[in-house]
């Protein structure tokens, strides 16, 4: 099993990882749109763009990309929140050969008040 | 890596699949209980009836079914819908040698209003 | 593909197993604080312990333990319970060579009212 904690995220705030891989298995921890520097991008379509950033750059210490993504399950916490985040998603992912699973809801919240939206990925690499 | 998507469900509305399948690991996307001629049954029952049926096509384009399920992802929207949802998801499983796990909880909302529960599965062939 | 039932949780109150474990891949059902005798422990931090605890006997089933979990999956129902769910998230995994990926959010609630946390764990036994 590896860690998989790219320097282009924040540090994680507690005992976790950002993503783990084992046996070609990866899963991501839920990212949120925290940028490196601590800033938190205003709206829904730029805190998506960071949440998917932050998983290539995890998917990437493990060697795979989008191609390798079994499934996206994003959360959001308004509907009308819903539209830009499938549009942020689309753009990601409308080239692969094989476009991943996709799960979304809205829930109450998350770790803080600002982020509008949570993404994380189950992949595998072949 | 194989994209599941069944003719029996109504076309993805996005750049997404309903399943996919890699290496003998099945996940889905969160199924609604959305027809094929665009109708959303009404009551959580008929609607969890409809995202077990989604369900079981997508596995079957990878000719798994139910057996091969470690665990169904349940999302509803109130409380009062617990008990006919379970009632759904047990006659479905009942009858299998090993019962998958289950998640279920309470959740604000899905794509659309009219929506009352949101089903995922992950699955593995031998 | 094995269901994991340990006798130290109650008896499963549906038609779903506590996990199952297939091909080396683990998956619990989501966790709530209900002990075998039926209690329910007041507070977010002794729930989320004994949600942690059911986590381990269902993975000591399948002879794995929290070094082989690659993602533990929580929910809260409210903001001000995340720190004590983290701190006793961190108690359990702080001492692992790897640490688990973690997601962490809010949602409406659970099975039962008195339920204020719910944890699952994927994991694979290498």
């Amino acid at each position: 099993m590896k860690a998989l904690i790219p320097n282009s995220l924040p540090r994680p705030f507690g005992a976790y990882s950002h993503g783990v891989e084992s046996g070609g298995l990866i899963t991501t921890s839920g990212q949120l749109a925290l940028a490196a520097d601590g800033a938190i991008p205003e709206g829904v379509q730029a805190q998506a763009e960071l949440c998917f950033d932050h998983i290539a750059a995890i998917l990437a210490e493990a060697g795979a990309d989008f191609s390798h993504v079994l499934r996206f399950s994003a959360f959001v916490t308004r509907r009308e929140d819903m539209a830009a985040y499938m549009a942020v998603r689309d753009a990601r992912v409308a080239h692969l050969p094989v476009l991943p699973a996709s799960t979304l809801m809205i829930v109450s919240g998350f770790t803080r008040p600002e982020f509008l939206v949570e993404v994380e990925a189950l992949a595998r690499l072949p």
